[in-house]
């Protein structure tokens, strides 16, 4: 795709106006949950509630149907009782709509009647020139635009670099409070249900083309037209990182598929071969999708497998380790040369074996600053894994009570260790190298929320930073392929 | 063991009184942050700290050697420069001191001469009689005692039901925050160190005849005796769940262990045997040990693996269908009789075929009672995977603004939901089958704290929760082994 104006999305992800059909004043009532959220999330465009008897809802003035709304909507957000879809679809068609979004379900993954309403639906856009999403969807939601059609409410401040497309609506909407721990957000956010029209290739080709998505997130349970899958996918891939999930490898994985979007699954083989024809990398949890995203859509590529595992703490430090290696990264000893330039920033109880462990000490400097420039500058090494123990809260106490020369306050700890922080960012994007953070501290912490939102990824435990690196050198060595295929 | 008080651990737990060798009063200083925070913990006992020539630390009188401390204490927790330690305990031992937790480090994790200076500790402890944690360790932490010799701050609350013996300090003190994430805590918490003296199968005896705890944790980076080891594990196993973490099996993850704590480690196939032969379950990361944890130390054993997933979000359940059957569990379609029960209490849109799928419904009474009711009932089913999908704070922006014919205000909602846990909570105390939920909502959810609160564990993601009920499988098939040899 040359321009992204040309998706068939484009117009569902930035409408100027939008229809609710099927809104009401009813917290039992779907769509009134919708059109809530949207309300809430500050839309800028029009908004045209539709609702066969209310002439009013949430304060906005109601419409009997489609064709009675005095301007012609962008695009129709559809969500009524299965029968009435149809119904509801020509009269969209009728009024001029180009654009919908239907979350209604009941239709091919309930099997017959089902599979026949749904063909109902195809023809009717066919006869008016609607392109649409779903049925059986939870929409989508592009916080650029400030625009959710989900039942759930949209931090405005979580403006991310993910896009998402999920043939499940929970795997995005549930994912709003799941991206807000580690202070991550969608781009967009596309949930394709049964992709009676609109498909997860059309979705891949139009996050390959927004600048604004960095990483491309996907959740599947089978797929319909595997060969154009192929080719967009391969073209997305060879442009920014794509990580999938697929949970039709199973027996049971494949039925609850089948009964949840009437996905038509295959075997794990058959996948993971697809995936890495594409250059994909796989994930076997929603929370890995994520660890993934965010390395991947925030680090530099890989050179080769050579990492430093980076500690001032042990344990964490030799399970980062035995994971890092378990990814297919590799972890050499330190030349003499890094070792000569370590042993002047390191306490005498340090182990510098790779791990390089510091094991206690409180100088900040070294850990932040001295020790992550000398390993950035290191030939032999192409990626770093770092581990945060910080506990501001913990030393807060401390400092109440004992003699503390660096730093008399614990707001003067929090400035000083900003500060550090801002330098080691600042380092990390000079050496073009992937450095992956971990702690079993939280964005609480506020070094830890600084270092994520300067662009270092701090992941909840050292295991899931490691695999994370595994999978960026994988995608690394995957891209090279994709790129120049000699 | 036949009594806990036999243990040469017990007198480490339960002292009546401490001296604190290495105390101080400068944060840049071990032995002060430790002081600081067993004092934190209102340990009932007396606090002597010892160093040459402060006359007061913190507060408390401080004495120039242990040998001038009026009274003998029970234990001696040692954190002074390495050279020193020998002499330290030397001292300790002509005090009449016979039990010490040795922190400091920079012995045989170090190389020669550090593995001189251990075998010194040895000699001397041989001499006066004394039992020791250590070197190179963080400690002990006994919530019910009131007693932490780490370096962290323990919260009260968290009287926990896991014993944890760890080779890595940090998985003892930085757990604490990882386990108050999800209301856990520790029943006691031992980290081994070097074992000199006291090696991890003293502390698994001694945490196997702990009425406390429910379930034990191993963190392991190699073993000094493996005989011993696995006779005390093979009995622990057969008395309670034993989850072990292992990071020798690679080659940089036996680096780290070696550099980290002197270990000697193994491959991961003599291991797996090794853990298979015991009884013990393997756990691949420490979020993986302390989720196996928290099944295997809360929800009764499995007869079979016939699991049934209960979600009323699509997604959630098919990732949880495929994790669970990846993790040898099996979802048997429900019988005819189980599936005219459910028909009664779903909605239209349902799937009946496991995963049972609510899709979308705000009837909280059939998902959080008559449901589960009819699933715990049920002969076919063994265990129960269970999503939810609550979020109080989105609803209770629903409930400002839309009408709500069940609950007219948060605070009711929560009143209602709050009795639906109760009930559900009894009902599966009563039904004595293994219900594992999971959620992407946190711990800052009422009636998600609720559910944790009254026993029914609720993991961060569906396949954690698949894997964890997993792991309560194998270990329900071991157990019958252990226990019933024919």
């Amino acid at each position: 795709m040359q321009n992204i104006c040309d998706s068939p999305l484009y117009p569902i992800m930035h409408p100027r106006s939008v229809a609710v059909v099927g809104a009401s004043n009813s917290i039992a009532n779907m769509g009134a949950t919708i059109l809530n959220n949207m309300r809430a999330f500050d839309f800028e465009g029009e908004i045209y509630p539709v609702h066969p008897r209310l002439k009013e809802i949430l304060g906005l003035r109601a419409y009997a149907d489609p064709e009675e709304i005095p301007k012609v909507p962008d695009l129709a957000v559809i969500v009524v009782p299965t029968p009435v879809v149809p119904q509801v679809l020509e009269s969209c068609g009728k009024k001029g709509v180009r654009r919908a979004v239907i979350v209604s379900g009941g239709f091919r993954e309930a099997g017959e009647p089902g599979q026949k309403l749904e063909s109902d639906l195809l023809s009717i856009a066919g006869r008016y020139g609607i392109r649409f999403i779903g049925p059986n969807c939870i929409g989508v939601v592009n916080p650029g635009h400030r625009f959710n059609t989900t039942m759930f409410p949209y931090n405005a401040a979580m403006n991310g670099f993910i896009g998402m497309v999920s043939q499940s609506g929970s795997f995005i909407t549930q994912m709003f409070t799941h991206l807000e721990k580690f202070g991550l957000g969608f781009s967009q956010g596309i949930s394709v249900g049964n992709q009676a029209d609109i498909d997860l290739a059309a979705c891949i080709d139009y996050l390959g083309a927004c600048e604004r998505t960095k990483v491309i997130g996907l959740y599947i349970e089978g797929l319909h037209r595997p060969g154009n899958f192929v080719r967009t996918l391969k073209e997305a891939a060879a442009k920014k990182p794509v990580v999938a999930m697929y949970v039709g490898g199973t027996e049971a994985g494949s039925r609850a598929g089948h009964s949840h979007t009437g996905a038509l699954s295959g075997s794990d083989a058959l996948y993971n071969g697809l995936f890495r024809q594409c250059g994909v990398i796989r994930a076997y949890s929603i929370e890995e999708l994520f660890d993934f995203c965010w390395v991947l859509g925030t680090q530099p590529l890989m050179e080769a497998n050579r990492v430093v595992v980076f500690t001032n703490s042990g344990g964490p430090g030799a399970a980062a380790a035995d994971a890092a290696e378990r990814a297919g990264l590799y972890l050499p000893p330190p030349s003499t040369e890094l070792q000569e330039k370590l042993l002047q920033l390191v306490p005498r109880t340090a182990s510098l074996k790779n791990p390089i462990d510091l094991t206690f000490t409180r100088n900040y400097e070294d850990i932040l600053n001295h020790i992550p420039r000398v390993l950035l500058e290191d030939a032999g090494t192409d990626g770093i894994l770092m581990y945060f123990l910080i506990n501001a809260e913990n030393l807060s106490r401390l400092i109440e009570k004992l003699e503390s020369p660096l730093f008399q306050t614990i707001e003067a700890f929090e400035t000083y260790i900003g500060e550090l922080c801002r330098q080691l960012a600042q380092m990390h994007r000079k050496y073009g190298k992937p450095l992956v953070g971990s702690t079993f501290s939280t964005r609480s912490e506020g070094a830890i929320r600084l270092l994520e939102d300067l662009g270092i990824p701090v992941l909840p435990s050292p295991e899931r930073s490691a695999r994370a690196l595994g999978a960026l050198y994988r995608y690394s060595m995957m891209r090279k392929r994709l790129t120049d295929p000699r």
